[in-house]
């Protein structure tokens, strides 16, 4: 049986315009099939940060000021990100599978991904969303729209939108299906665009999934062997950036706690990486691991040659 | 073996905001469900008018008045259309099928239809998109981006591009593979991202591809037994909106040839549907016949009881 592995592509993958996105996913495209060549069943987990960001300002600008398109809720601008990240991804993997004459089918499918109504994140919104106001339109917004604004680094103020735990992958029977029959899937992209149950069934909510946790959900959903989180770095250090500074080969759940306990990784940034590691690692079978390298090594890591392991 | 038909959904089963679009899509959600419910096997191709045209008129004030975000392209503005309406589309069949008690997975695949890149039509583009230009600010852009402007009834210049006839339906495998496990599958969302074939892989194109072809290329290359073409009248008729206006319940191929000869059905509007559907039951098996008729009028369509039905 061949491995399955769940790999969590980072944003410098992607681009921040669609002429860099669609340079850059040939450059994605290749190490991602350098695994599939090796015989490794692909899922493809995807953020969406710039690209959420710029669509959410180009509708913003087209609604509110120029007055002519209508307003977009932000889950809608994410199920955009699917498509549009999605076309790019799945157009530049087909073509370095076909230029090595592998058949096998890459699509995206359009995810959901339900989180608790419930969830503490929705109590205390932290990721900074669309353009930057001035008091008085922040104000103004919130009283219309119910938004929470925030100061951003005396450039204004600005949205910001929870960011829940991910709860259940809507559409995962589907992904299931065509991984098993042999197709590279590319799904939960920008971390799954957020829904909630109500009695009237799912409804959209303005949040930003973290794209690694959701990765982690799918990873442990589909009984992937393995989950790889890509990042900008080859391995993860601890005493980052400090004379000290160490890489690490490897890291048991122990290990990883004590680390997390010393505040070695970043908030936003190797806290939830580590964590979602840990996640995948706990609730896998046993032989199951999970691995955080950059993109360009990751078939290096699988060889054990680079990369964080993270074993129970 | 349950009969497997590809349904066409015009513009009039979405909308043209996200909040009537959301309205929209739960009465369209019924109709569909009861064919689910009848035993059909379902696979739905969709328009994308309104709302492809609505995300590249944003990116363009956006972008070019506004200056804050990149230039978007038209086959990328064509993939957001497909996450956005395919999101919307498979939350209401979703939940529809989850209040009836019925277990399906309903998906949407982000869907690229490529095209002959020496197709006749993008000799002579003829789609408009966009916004309105001044005759300045069109020349000025037709110079700098290569864009074919017209003029368009007195409101100002018009970028247009091409309707290619569509060839292949690139994720075709992947969604045969979902429909044969028993999902309903949402594709070719704005009759498919338009792509053409060259040394280098797919390139998007701007162009639109019109979604009742592409959804009668979809039900020859699945095998339909049906090709169902949802429209706002309940049956095609014969000198439409004139005193001896009559409606047709049946025509077989030379009828239909013999009509589009007396120019009995207009271009644009429900000419290109009684092509397709000419195009299906001309290369489907025998007994395979398309059906034109409303979306709430569907399952009575199908008892016989209204719509105009083609055979070979």
């Amino acid at each position: 049986m061949a491995e399955r592995i769940v790999v969590a592509l980072g944003g410098n993958a992607l681009g921040n315009s669609p002429a860099e996105q669609l340079l850059l996913v040939k450059n994605t495209a290749k190490p991602i099939v350098d695994l599939v060549e090796k015989g490794y069943e692909i899922v493809i987990g995807h953020g969406n940060g710039p690209q959420v960001g710029m669509i959410n300002l180009a509708m913003e600008f087209s609604a509110g000021k120029v007055g002519k398109t209508p307003y977009m809720p932000f889950p809608e601008c994410g199920a955009m990100t699917q498509g549009y990240i999605g076309y790019h991804l799945q157009q530049a993997i087909q073509e370095e599978l076909r230029t090595r004459g592998i058949h096998k089918p890459c699509v995206t499918i359009v995810t959901q991904v339900a989180v608790d109504a419930n969830d503490p994140g929705f109590q205390n919104p932290t990721k900074p969303v669309g353009s930057f106001y001035s008091r008085e339109e922040s104000d103004r917004i919130a009283e219309e729209k119910g938004f929470v604004f925030v100061e951003d680094a005396g450039r204004g103020y600005r949205r910001v939108v929870p960011s829940p735990i991910p709860k259940r992958i809507v559409e995962l029977e589907a992904v299931n299906c065509l991984v098993a029959s042999g197709a590279i899937v590319i799904t939960v992209g920008g971390g799954g665009i957020p829904v909630v149950e109500s009695p009237e069934g799912l409804r959209g909510v303005a949040a930003v999934i973290d794209k690694d946790r959701a990765s982690s959900l799918l990873a442990q959903d589909l009984k992937a062997d393995r989950l790889i989180i890509l990042t900008a770095v080859d391995r993860v250090c601890v005493n980052f950036n400090k004379p000290d500074q160490r890489e690490l080969p490897s890291m048991t759940l122990a290990e990883a706690e004590a680390y997390i306990g010393q505040e070695q990784f970043a908030p936003g940034s190797m806290l939830p990486k580590v964590q979602s590691c840990m996640e995948f690692v706990k609730n896998a079978p046993a032989g199951s691991t999970a691995l955080i390298t950059s993109l360009s090594r990751a078939a290096d890591a699988l060889e054990g040659k680079t990369g964080t392991i993270l074993t129970k």
